[in-house]
């Protein structure tokens, strides 16, 4: 469905050919694809668009999900916390028996073979326990730069055994990683995707009818996971701040529940709890019917975009704001600097009362809004879409198995 | 100093092939362009801006410009108003005397020949009768579709000795014109002149701060000469009731003299006094400093753009707006309804009242503005820009002298 010649509008024939030409070299390669969750957060999105695009190129690329109970979840959710770096983080014997368990029953149920493997975040790292001949490549969604050490002495001795990892930036990199092949690639946006594809002005309004949005008053939001790390507090503050001096001012704080997210419900509570009082604000989320095509909508709309995390892997958020011609006021977290250039995409902040003050000139000044805005987009165009990606994956592809 | 090179990253490769695959089969000829300003108005525009990138794929292009005392342009005033519909005009036999005469002169000042001499609107026109072997192509850049049937008959006898005519629109050609070759070539803008080209935000900020204009409250504009089809007292109309829904609005009414438009002081006045009583209001000219760089400023700083012209050749400044990223609000006025498509990259109005309603509309709605605003610059990316209007300037000259 997906093909390649679709994105000659978008990206220059250029780029399209020169991707044509790195795809003739790894032709026919069949690559297996595993990750956790086939709905919701980053890694899936990414799944789900690179996927069938490494298809129409000529790989026989395809995709399989784990399938875990909750406790299992539960343990990769510390791992995730410890690879990230809180230091407080223990794994129990118990927790790594359920870990390897779920593991085991995992590669027999996915046989995961062909001529590459890519076993996405940590979740499926252990399957490489039942690694056949083919070449197995870790792709590592987070920022591992500052490992909790237990988590990580834990970990790092599935990573060691496979032929090459992937992080989505250069400092992501543990430092005494080495052994094996490692690549960098950032992450991306697919521009033809639900959730990004271009929507006409009167889908837009439907979707804010829809949601009691006023069309008429501006609108900024946050699209994230409910989550300590996304700081949803940190925005309401920002807003109420802003509200000050721009009364009419809305927030939108948009976001999904994850399967593998068990956290989220609670943070989702917590945030509604904390603007209980205040009008304009809508917290929205998949339970509420809010799919890709309206988070497109909402981030359509917006006049500010949010992204207040503190940490962050890449923040893909912030890329389709930025992608819809949105600038984006942020936290220096994960790979927001690579995106927000301060005073020309959007702006780097420390507090909510910067964010504020960020907000309150953004709004008020359209023009900057819309530069900035223009500038974003063409930043994004350049590294951080979906074609770009597949470069960097095909070469990836050509180094280890390619013509 | 100009090479087609430099468009790839605006235009895209495949269109920068095409004009040179054009170009090759006219290399080397001669093309000599007069007209009869070298400032201001939208053919000077034009000319300083395609000639030399005509240069740049190899055609050897010069532009001469008529010298002429101020009672000629009072006459070719009257013929552009004769041949623009006004059917109170008369041109005296003095009248005649006088713009034959000057043609005269220039004819020997100027020596007009070449393999193509192109003459650009009525008042070099009769120089054709002094030509010699070569191709000569009348291009009229006004709207001739329904001419002071007196006027024309003046002015028709002098285009038949041409080889070609050239209209901006399929409708402006006379429909008695028959007997000659016909083109038609929308005009276009340059976007990498200083009228166009990318403004850092500081610089637009540093003209707003020069002329007064607070960057903090939204500003909308006009740029047009002063001239009673451009109806900038409707502009402040529209404004003035805009203003009772948004009052922080401000308004830019942005023009220039130019050397052959004796009537633009008067209709400056007449527009300084109509606004005298409004705060807000800023009408500045070339008299104050403002230059191709300046106007380039004001654009990007629009909310929105207004041209609520009821008589246009084309409208550039449309064009200019469009590509900047601004919606623009405007009457169906000549080449208006190609560039503004009615709810796609602005509005087409026929009052002043309605302008206001849209006026408001768009300020109220910045995530409505920037979608057509958007819309917009693809629109003339696709359609306005000087590298289409190069490949129609090629194919017309494949057609009179091509290889």
């Amino acid at each position: 469905m997906k093909r390649i010649e679709d994105y000659v509008h978008i990206v220059g024939r250029d780029e399209v050919e020169a991707i044509e030409e790195l795809a003739e070299r790894v032709k026919g390669a069949s690559v297996v694809h595993i990750n956790s969750t086939a709905y919701g957060g980053g890694v899936a999105e990414i799944l789900k668009n690179l996927i069938p695009l490494a298809q129409s190129v000529g790989l026989r690329a395809e995709w399989r999900v784990m399938k875990a109970p909750p406790q299992f979840f539960n343990v990769t959710k510390a791992i995730h916390h410890g690879l990230q770096g809180n230091m407080t983080i223990e794994i129990s014997d118990e927790m790594k028996k359920t870990y390897l368990k779920v593991n085991d029953e995992n590669a027999s149920l996915l046989e995961p073979s062909g001529d590459v493997v890519v076993v996405h975040d940590y979740q499926p790292l252990p399957l490489i326990n039942h690694r056949r001949g083919d070449k197995w490549v870790w792709r590592c969604h987070i920022d591992t730069s500052k490992p909790n050490p237990r988590v990580w002495s834990f970990i790092k001795p599935f990573v060691l055994k496979y032929d090459a990892a992937v992080f989505s930036l250069e400092r992501y990199i543990p430092r005494d990683l080495v052994g094996i092949k490692v690549f960098v690639s950032h992450p991306s946006i697919d521009p033809l995707s639900d959730k990004n594809k271009l929507l006409s002005l009167s889908e837009v309004e439907k979707v804010l009818n829809r949601f009691d949005v006023d069309p008429d008053r501006p609108i900024i939001g946050q699209v994230a996971r409910f989550d300590p790390w996304k700081d949803p507090l940190g925005v309401i503050d920002a807003y109420r701040l802003a509200r000050e001096k721009i009364p009419e001012l809305q927030l939108l704080l948009v976001g999904s529940f994850a399967h593998d997210d068990p956290e989220g419900v609670e943070w989702y509570k917590k945030t509604v709890e904390y603007a209980s009082s205040m009008r304009d604000v809508h917290i929205l989320t998949n339970i509420d019917g809010v799919e890709d095509l309206e988070v497109n909508a909402f981030q359509r709309s917006f006049t500010v975009g949010l992204q207040l995390s503190t940490k962050e892997g890449f923040g893909l958020a912030v890329t389709e704001a930025l992608w819809k011609g949105v600038p984006v006021v942020a936290r220096r977290a994960g790979g927001i600097p690579l995106q927000v250039i301060d005073g020309e995409t959007g702006f780097l902040v420390q507090t909510a009362e910067e964010a504020a003050e960020k907000i309150v000139y953004l709004v008020k000044r359209p023009w900057v809004a819309r530069a900035m805005g223009e500038n974003g987009r063409e930043h994004v165009r350049r590294n951080f879409l979906i074609t770009r990606d597949l470069k960097d994956y095909l070469r990836m592809h050509i180094d280890l198995v390619g013509k």
